[in-house]
């Protein structure tokens, strides 16, 4: 027990500080960056979870919809009615997959595609926002450790 | 424009690559950790809203509601909706600012504390787990550039 007793003893939050709790500060990013970018998506008629979808099917070529609620960070029944949406407005298409009529497959289409490039300049920006100060060596240090992160994290197979 | 041509051209999210895209990231990240809290503590009648007001309050005496909601990352009318709860059970207790009648504090109560102490090695567990194979300085330049990040994105005056 002696030699992992400091990591295994539990510290309160109080003594690490909200500060320096990493998934606090994570919560708090994501929640300002998704906050900012929906102001700016409101007026192209979608909202966070659509920008989602449309920026994962952009670059996943018709994942199935288990895979894109994974990717997009949506529960299945909140992507669905995303979808639903995405549909009406012409810019996504579910289809039943040729090999497995159990399985759906998402597809984005050209008008899809147009809105998304319209709205993956703002993306990118409040990005670059975000990164600001911040040189090329620490993002890559930062992003390989987030990596580190998801993979503790792993509850899904993809 | 020459010399930040690098920086201000826009790359695209299928250059970037989703798995290298930070905001995505974090996004997975903090929705597993939810994920996996929440189902930690269903069982002692909470939820990710209340337990997030808890771990603040257990920290930060009486704040305004507006900070709490802050802090805990949680919109004022989610955020009024998980209070209610948490008076209900005894575990918050809302009161008028003594010194300025139109402002409300929080205050957790001794049940509370009692309950966020029951919750927190979950939280610490969960933590650590993430943060598994990951040492020291790794951590501290990771948790850096996240307060960094946080500056960066900065929409409330706390």
């Amino acid at each position: 027990m002696k030699e992992k007793s400091r990591k295994s003893s539990t510290q309160t939050l109080g003594e690490i500080g909200l500060d320096n709790f990493a998934t606090y500060l994570m919560n708090r990013i994501a929640a300002r960056y998704n906050a900012q970018m929906s102001e700016q998506i409101s007026n192209l008629g979608l909202n966070t979870l659509k920008m989602r979808a449309l920026a994962v099917l952009s670059i996943i070529e018709s994942p199935l919809i288990s895979e894109l609620a994974v990717y997009s960070v949506t529960e299945k029944s909140t992507l669905s009615r995303a979808l639903d949406a995405l549909e009406e407005d012409g810019l996504a298409q579910r289809s039943v997959d040729p090999c497995d009529s159990r399985a759906v497959r998402v597809k984005i289409t050209g008008a899809g595609r147009d809105v998304f490039d319209g709205v993956w300049p703002h993306m990118f920006e409040a990005y670059q926002t975000m990164f600001e100060g911040i040189d090329d060596d620490e993002r890559h240090a930062f992003i390989g450790t987030l990596k580190k992160l998801l993979r503790n994290t792993k509850i899904h197979d993809f």
